[in-house]
């Protein structure tokens, strides 16, 4: 016996070692225990509507979005620039987290609004990445970012959000994502969450937009499945018929179905309609506070796994619960 | 003329010999060509349960899977992993094959499921192995069942089904598959089926069940599409409302035109109703064997691919009427 | 300030080159930029039945694929080739495109079929290359296609239709597309579409055909998305009940929601279908020819960017406007 068994196990060694062993591709695993303060909807205005930006504080939103992007002109990009850099100092947007859509790294702008938004005294919390399609431009993204933090006085961490919206940004996913990851540990930024733009997505693909979207399943599906792999938040597209309340609830309450854990808005309108959708019954925030509750007593035990309500508890499930309680808590 | 086209030739071959040549993923010829024992129903029972398993062998399942993991309360394994053992041994399971569910490599307890289940003189056929999310994972299983066996007598080889229930586990999912069939030519085992698991894929990417399974469609179609490029059986989800037995046959009958070879049973009640989703239809198994008639003759006359019912027949087809036939000798 | 930022550029440039980058999978900037020729009905007839053949001038079909594959028994092979490489010649095809389809790679026939066929005095301008499965295979071919043409006095390029119909193929897809895009630097051919072929491929994995044909949806909208990254026209399945004019025409107008740019035709009534379906409606096509013109006004003026109709326009817009003023030409 103890020759077979010896045998097996050295040419079993030796297989491993002369193969060269295949990476996983999402190794993440800190990413992984990380709660986000909930971003049910992510409300957009354009970067130069001083007017819309002043209303923010009223409307209730989890987040909102100032746009140097596609909601400017090309004439008003440093005209937007200035205003969201000034509405940052002089708004009080109250509990409503506040974000910045910069212009794609391959516009060439993206660079000049950096630099613009870091003179503001109250940085925003995030930062949102349109147009992400390859590896490399993640790299330039955090070159710029490291440069424009290095002028100014404080140390910052934002959270970034990627917005997938080209067929090359979905085929590049895994390899954007890795990149990224890897660039958080020396760049001021850690990626928060994936959001998917339909609109331009289709147009790039040739696709019609219906109601259903159908067209969009597999690549929306895919955003989530990659979001929730390494750990993040899964923002689903703009219903772009703002007037179409019932059309609205019906495609944010399949967002929230399909694991997605908020929804962009563009209109103030769609803000209750959306954080409805994307907000947990009060039973299952009950049955998520009875968990977080035993796990916290098993561990005191020193027990590791447990059951709750006939269900093997493990750590994914513990997050959900977690997350659970805070999207209750805030819509308070 | 000629100069023009031995230029052509060497540049070409300088070419490919200069760029390093991609590889295909799946390069596992030999596999395309295994016809695996049907295994329409897989009915899972808790490891610890004697008196359910002692009754498997009435319920005219293709295969029973005694479970050590999730049916097993943690302070229950040992008891579990006796039971079994004991079971696999006592019991004459008749038609039905024997599987056994080992924890996750993730737990910790793997290595002991296996050390207990090969004390026993009937050895199961397939082991179950949940939660697979990484190459580093299939490793260390691979390196625990060579020790496990290399301390038995006997020299088995187990069939291996693999459940995909994260984000991770499918977002990672090629190179684990490479990496298995890579390990299984040092390794007593060879890699059979793919199982789906639904309610913790769910729960892991914080999407919610439903009857129509839109929210899982990605998944199990990435699931269907990976295991047959790897030449494996495809396992579909379980139906939880074993009570709701119109959904189960409506969803038994959705994953057969998927491509799934099978799906879970956790209730005696749901094995005949997968079971009959599962089979080919009389008319299907004439063609089979009309098929495979026409095919060993072309054999006899030395020729290769030939029509059969205006049809050209390969290797693929070849085989899918190969496993109809065994399906329907099942039946029976 | 000073040092803080120049120790985080330094730390920052040091993790990016000790780290391998990472690349991204699609890199053929330049394919994003062509124009194809409309392919809205490719209608496939057999290589050997020069009755059809003839026909083929009065369908008004936008490309003909003249069939050495499937449509052709193994012992009329060499009837198709020579029938074929004499239609080239002998017919005036008028408006429709010709293209040939030879035999797979894998059956060795395709060899034999190149020789043929390039002894034609009219040249195909398309090969199309069934069950592409292997980035080895697409190897081959284009070492055979060099030799073949080597052989002849023109120096041809030929677009290539490359058609995915298996699990494997699939799942090799992105390795496959960048192989054949960097073969084709050195190449007679260049990819210009993709197909999916969905009898071969539901015989593959297994799956049953439907009308709605959900069990092919992951698998679509995939072949759509590589299609789409790496700049090409994506071909929707042949619908082979040909008498069942409505389940066509809705089949065909998914295929168009979803972004495929055609569709395979196996009967002359379903040309016109077809066509119509993949034909842009009249208001597109107005707003396409003002997008282009826009888009010539500011270039004249010397600027990027701009907005038309509300809507920030990039080069995928353009070019899907493009696309759409040469369907609508080829219509009339």
């Amino acid at each position: 016996m103890a020759s077979r068994s010896k045998l097996v196990r050295v040419l079993f060694q030796t297989s491993v070692r002369l193969s060269t062993p295949l990476r996983s591709y999402c190794s993440a695993p800190g990413q992984h225990s990380i709660i986000f303060r909930p971003r049910r909807a992510l409300l957009f205005v354009a970067g130069n509507d001083e007017r819309k930006i002043c209303k923010i504080p009223t409307l209730d939103a989890d987040c909102v979005v100032m746009d140097c992007e596609d909601a400017v002109a090309p004439s008003k990009k440093d005209e937007a620039r200035k205003t969201v850099t000034r509405m940052l100092d002089e708004v009080d947007f109250g509990r409503t987290e506040c974000a910045v859509r910069i212009n794609s790294v391959d516009s060439g702008l993206a660079d000049d609004d950096l630099l613009a938004i870091l003179q503001a005294k109250n940085l925003p919390s995030a930062i949102v990445l349109p147009k992400v399609e390859s590896v490399e431009e993640m790299q330039t993204f955090a070159a710029n970012l490291n440069t424009a933090v290095a002028e100014i006085e404080v140390n910052p961490t934002f959270d970034l959000f990627a917005i997938l919206e080209s067929a090359k940004g979905l085929m590049n996913l895994q390899p954007i994502l890795q990149e990224i990851v890897s660039l958080s540990d020396m760049s001021p930024f850690r990626l928060a969450a994936l959001a998917f733009g339909s609109e331009d997505f289709a147009a790039d693909i040739g696709a019609s937009r219906t109601s259903e979207a159908t067209e969009l399943l597999y690549a929306r599906q895919m955003v989530v499945l990659a979001a929730k792999a390494f750990g993040l938040q899964a923002i689903d597209y703009a219903s772009v018929d703002f007037k179409d309340t019932e059309s609205l609830k019906r495609q944010a309450e399949e967002g929230a179905r399909f694991g997605f854990t908020g929804k962009v808005a563009i209109h103030p309108l769609q803000v209750p309609i959306i954080q409805q959708a994307f907000s947990p019954s009060p039973e299952r925030v009950v049955w998520a506070r009875g968990l977080i509750q035993a796990f916290q007593q098993h561990q005191q035990e020193g027990k590791g796994v447990f059951m709750y309500e006939g269900r093997m508890i493990d750590k994914p499930i513990l997050l959900q619960a977690q997350n659970m309680v805070q999207s209750e808590a805030v819509e308070k």
